[in-house]
């Protein structure tokens, strides 16, 4: 559903922890919500390990092609966090001790702890923005259409709450949700094909979940047009409510 | 810690409602725990949306970079499922109706059942295999070097199942975790750094998490050598607790 107005974005997980499976990951769930409650359309995320290269071609590759480039993890004060590093290369600029991060860190800490690894946090690519946050000390940053936070997801909501006011904003994308129950996906996928041929200024999905053993489906109408979405869900429910009345959700196999 | 003889995958997760913050992606975890089983190191992963050019170009992306390349989602009966086109276009071949597929599915449903709707979840590119699974009459199938599974958690655990004893394996990484509770990153990063140029056979890792308001870090150490393992695991105790000792865990911030 993106058009030529759309405000778009794609995500960037930076970290061998989600790579590895050790962690597993919650920012992406996280920033998807906050991006469908703004109207920015996320069209695409990649995870990639803490390695510069690995870094810099990614971002390469998202920032040519999406109004933002948000990216989490890889901002703290340990030798493993180079995201600050990858963002500078790929920008071309040096990285510099921020005498503004400076100064919030010591809003958190007397100057004797300010050790050389602290300082690691006060490093931005030269010219970006600073992103404060209320759970931590470090910010994160922003820089051209990148969007720097931390990895620890109380971090992030509190980043993207911070950056929210300056953010463009699109038209949101209406969602609704209509409750099949356990009639199988093969049962109404023809129908709903045609359903949504019939209704093409809203994007159908069907989504089966599994649980103890059974099937559950869901269909999900989205769209920018109110009208659109409701006529398409009224279309879609009375599809549903003639196949049970003839009995096609007496079977479980989908 | 990718070497020459690495075993390596991506993960390509598609679904659009992934992108949109619907669904929660588990996916990722549950493969990035099934390949670290294996010594397959998982170095990529990517989401893109129910889409045949943006999955066709990430295909082609990530098969041409790894060893294997698995596929989550797109592979039911419904109108959105476009991953089996994507994948043929992939790889120029056509996608056909593979009456190894039928015959499946006529294990589950009668042959009334068999609509054109569910005869969709039977196409696959020529020259695939078909991967069976325990959950679900439809089969994933493996082309190439790409390996494509369902969306639904169950179904991509036992997809999993099916395709390991078929895989490559490598040498697992032994991975060990160093407790370090609220000490903050910020005191130990430093001495860390110095121990990870010290021990340059194993990658390490810093790990901070957040909860009730208070930090608590993680350290840890990953490597095939398990001397090498052990020796990094015994220095890092060694430094926290030397910390611990001088009053470096008496302040929070990170």
């Amino acid at each position: 559903m993106s058009g030529p107005d759309s405000i778009t974005a794609a995500l960037l997980v930076i970290g061998d922890e989600i790579l590895s499976g050790r962690t597993k990951d919650r920012n992406i769930g996280i920033v998807a919500d906050f991006l469908a409650g703004r109207g920015i359309e996320l069209n695409e995320v990649r995870v990639v390990p803490d390695d510069i290269a690995a870094i810099v071609a990614a971002l390469d590759a998202l920032r040519a092609r999406h109004t933002y480039v948000f990216t989490t993890g890889g901002i703290g004060p340990t030798h493993d966090d180079v995201t600050a590093d990858a963002v500078a290369a790929a920008f071309g600029v040096p990285l510099v001790e921020d005498p503004r991060a400076i100064a919030l860190m010591l809003q958190r800490i007397t100057s004797e702890h300010l050790n050389e690894a602290r300082r690691r946090m006060a490093r931005v690519p030269q010219g970006a923005a600073l992103i404060e946050n209320s759970v931590s000390a470090a910010p994160g940053f922003w820089i051209g259409n990148v969007i720097v936070m931390a990895g620890v997801p109380a971090i992030v909501e509190a980043m993207l709450a911070a950056v929210a006011p300056k953010l463009q904003t699109g038209q949101r994308t209406i969602s609704r949700t209509v409750e099949v129950g356990d009639m199988p996906e093969g049962a109404f996928a023809g129908e709903l094909a045609a359903e949504a041929a019939r209704h093409r200024a809203v994007s159908i999905g069907s989504y089966p979940s599994y649980k103890d053993g059974r099937f559950a489906n869901e269909i999900v109408v989205r769209g920018k047009d109110a009208g659109e979405v409701k006529a398409a869900v009224a279309a879609i429910e009375a599809l549903i409510a003639r196949l049970r009345a003839a009995g096609k959700d007496r079977y479980t196999i989908t």
